[in-house]
């Protein structure tokens, strides 16, 4: 009895979640994609950067232009999600740290004065946005398919500016039918733990 | 009403869980980080490839000699945290495909033939890991730290090998007397989030 998170909640976040890869045509409400956000804003960031930038694919004409942008074995479930989203990273989020970091004004030119650092540090930050991104989802009883094959110059072209950095493509919705194929394995706790 | 969480882990996962920057002497046992892990270890990866790896930093000569690679306002924390973790990616995560992704053994050549290609991906992928990692300290009633203020090449010479990047540092205990400041502001929903 390690966990003090419910098994109920252990379920629904991690041991029974999977990612889906066929939906129902329910809708997903900016409600609810709100809501997510709205807890899983408070997962940890360096300096509290908070880079994750979410854009959210409703237009039918949108839907089109990321499909023809994804991997061919991701297209059919891209088409088919009730949404779609793209978290992307903001490479100059250093001009919104005013606001997340008011106790600390110098951390902007302090750490992140120059580009490329900010890029890796984004990467990494909007990275863990993501997965807590991905965990709401699942604490909203949604069903999450986030997705890396896709072209990436072609999703920042068509869809973001020289600033922001596609990480995944994310599909959102309750799932359908056959929606995954059997849990595939994990490594064992000594192969990823040693102890020093 | 759009969560399904209950709000009692919504509050231990995120809304009341807080970086820690002190922490009591209470150990943290090793059957507490395997149950950590054995959650976790559910979330997704890219093919399922799992690149994150975990040194836990148990001996005082060990913790000593991490204490000096940490940047100097991370220093005292993590001398006083009970236990310690370095998060790191294994940049040869393609060797064991064989176990992860057994009905699908081209992924290893298909997707992975190349160190360039299997760096930017276990970063991208090991991050989402720690993001996982974190909840899962939480959902164990314990405090994170993580931390990215360290000298990496540092860590990576003292603590790990060629073929492991590290992605972090992370304290892990209760939190003690003081453990952190006030919660800082985060971005709105709409500073975040644009549909198209």
């Amino acid at each position: 009895m390690a966990l003090v998170l419910d098994a109920a909640a252990q379920a629904l976040l991690f041991r029974e979640a999977r990612t889906a890869n066929t939906f129902t045509d329910e809708p997903v409400a900016d409600e609810q994609i709100e809501a997510i956000y709205d807890l899983v804003k408070y997962g940890p960031t360096s300096s509290n950067q908070s880079p994750l930038r979410i854009t959210l694919v409703r237009s039918p004409e949108a839907r089109e232009r990321l499909v023809r942008r994804m991997a061919e074995p991701n297209r059919a479930k891209t088409a088919g999600a009730p949404l779609v989203a793209i978290l992307s990273t903001d490479n100059e989020f250093h001009e919104e740290l005013h606001k997340l970091v008011p106790h600390f004004p110098q951390v902007k030119d302090l750490l992140y004065a120059e580009r490329p650092t900010r890029e890796a540090s984004a990467v990494l930050n909007g990275a863990l946005q993501a997965a807590y991104f991905i965990i709401g989802i699942r604490a909203a009883g949604l069903a999450a398919g986030p997705m890396s094959g896709f072209d990436a110059a072609g999703v920042q072209k068509e869809f973001l500016d020289d600033d922001h950095t596609p990480l995944m493509v994310v599909n959102i919705g309750r799932p359908g039918p056959d929606a995954w194929f059997p849990r595939a394995p994990r490594l064992d706790v000594g192969e990823v733990i040693t102890t020093v």
